[in-house]
């Protein structure tokens, strides 16, 4: 069977509305369009053994941000699609589900306790578990509950990618990019869970991981993805790979170094957490390689301590802050945002994808502490 | 974008070849598929570390039956597909990688130690670790690692699926029983794992697992997906229906009775494992339903103590059998298959396809022991 190929005129250089995308607007129809989904998915689950599972995945889903539909949507305007296309948001939903999947994996695999301020999905199904004395049954209930949970996300991702009334050539003509999405991210997980990888080039690994498990993830492949869909020719899906990369990175670096130095309040996740946990970021690999034997030494008694108190991360804060990491993670930031920015001021994109792409990159780079 | 219509002579009734399909071809076929495709996959990784990755799911992948490429071909067959299909192979191949995931995460949250006849995924990751001594993290990188193997295989089942070359109208017409398969396949592996699920009907929770988790998995949905790749009509795919889920059954119960009484060195299998993992088969529940005082006491002594040996093995063997459980089980799967092959024979379908089903149906009532 031949596709029918993109109308030659997708692609409006200019278009009437130069006013940035209503991104609230974006994020309620994608939330309205997954819980519908999970609604239908509810009605006709084959046992009702589901129900719970459901009900879990419907509320973990309502705390994110919205990143990846959000840019999935201006990729696609940026190309001259629609602004107001139910199958688009289907699709954004779709990233949802694939993001709820890859946080609840993870989150097993780390042995997280918490996940957007409540207790991680493996924790919840844990304490549902009836014989609370017997710990490792309770344990291994609730590990393998939410690897079950990870596994339906990404199941349902795709049901909900195929079914979402995207005419089927878009479809294709974004599948590579959705493919490449999918296996980058587990490429990023391995890296990560891998402990023998880059042992030595502890600054190496902390990048590959951040390029694999978020940058691309986070803002490249959504992008692309929307783009492709509205028929992008291979300079924009090109450029947006010179643009989302950069500023993915970005994105990164700031979340690492509001998980140290944040304000708990206004992030909504903990500043003890990245430390408790060991995370083996840019700014923590950074840190290392700058420090003297003193600052080392600290380092590496308190980076890693599952019991670290405030006293500890503060310890932990100042050795980051003292050895010019902070500042240099902070210059980083600022760097990859202003290469990220004239790519965007070249490309050949509608006006109003432009702008709004400007809000969201600069809020990448605004400081929160 | 309207689809082609199926052509409305798809289904042949009777073809100039009614001897069964070769299927050790079918076999050789979806392995070779599988494995251009793990190379490609290999050659174009994002990160040389998925490399070991790939090279386990390939090692993996070497030892299964190939039953679900094999119904999905008797499906397509008798629907009138044509009997070389490349593009089916590669369809078949992304079946089994389907199967690699459901096994690997199904070991991950049963703790098993071996998988036909090999250390399971997540104990040669453990194998691997390089501080053995330290026994929490070994275990953890070993279970992460292979929820990670199991991540990408479900991932790439799908790559593999949408860029077999199968036509979009025909993939389309089968992606709902391709979406009710993986669904189902969820739903029962949480029975499974949740020991909660009506505790007090054994018998009826080993049927429902039964069903969902391995009945329409193995057989139903494969049949019905390759019918529905061909253009099969409704009344075909609900025959399947009708002929997949006893079969499915059939297969699912001999297997258990294998599991028991099989013989190690014809099954691969062995004989104390599923006694050891306190397997809730139908089988069991059988026994125990069926049970005196002392039965019932040996088996809730012996079934599921993981240090059972072959005398133990003996002793639950006798009670099964003294029961009649054995006997009961064995009447179940020659029920099961007769109402299969009453369905199959006033089946509009290709002789050649029948064939072979009766021949895949007849192999299901065999004795092993």
């Amino acid at each position: 069977m031949t596709v029918a190929p993109f109308p030659a005129d997708t692609t409006e250089r200019c278009d009437a509305d130069p006013d940035p995308l209503p991104l609230d607007d974006v994020r309620i129809q994608v939330d309205a369009e997954l819980g519908r989904f999970l609604d239908a998915q509810a009605g006709s689950a084959p046992d009702n053994c589901l129900l719970p599972l459901i009900e879990l995945i419907r509320e973990f889903g309502s705390g994110g941000k919205r990143l990846r539909p959000l840019f999935c949507h201006c990729g696609w305007v940026a190309a001259g699609g629609e602004r107001q296309a139910p199958e688009l948001s289907r699709i954004g939903a779709a990233l949802e589900l694939f993001h709820s999947f890859a946080l609840v994996h993870d989150d097993v695999m780390d042995s997280s306790e918490t996940r957007r301020g409540s207790p991680t999905v493996h924790k919840l199904f844990e304490a549902r578990y009836p014989d609370q004395q017997n710990r490792p049954a309770a344990e291994r209930f609730g590990s393998s509950a939410a690897i079950l949970v990870g596994d339906v996300c990404l199941v349902w991702s795709d049901e909900l990618l195929q079914s979402s009334g995207m005419e089927q050539f878009r479809l294709r003509a974004a599948m590579p990019w959705i493919s490449a999405m999918r296996t980058e991210v587990m490429a990023g997980q391995y890296l990560d869970v891998d402990e023998r990888e880059d042992a030595s080039d502890e600054l190496g690994r902390a990048w590959r991981v951040i390029r694999h498990k978020t940058a691309t993830y986070t803002v490249e492949r959504p992008l692309q993805i929307g783009a492709a869909l509205a028929g992008a020719d291979e300079q924009v899906l090109h450029e947006f790979s010179e643009f989302g990369r950069p500023l993915g990175e970005s994105f990164q670096l700031r979340d690492d170094l509001l998980g140290v130095f944040g304000d708990p309040t206004t992030t909504g996740k903990s500043a003890l957490d990245d430390l408790r946990e060991g995370k083996r970021t840019v700014l923590i690999a950074l840190t290392r390689q700058l420090a003297n034997a003193r600052q080392r030494s600290t380092l590496d008694e308190l980076h890693g301590d599952p019991r670290l108190d405030e006293r500890g991360a503060e310890a932990l804060r100042e050795v980051i802050r003292a050895t010019g990491a902070a500042d240099e993670v902070e210059r980083l930031v600022t760097e990859r945002t202003g290469a990220a920015l004239d790519v965007l001021d070249r490309m050949p994109i509608r006006e109003s994808a432009r702008h709004t792409l400007k809000d969201l990159t600069r809020a990448a780079t605004r400081r929160h502490r």
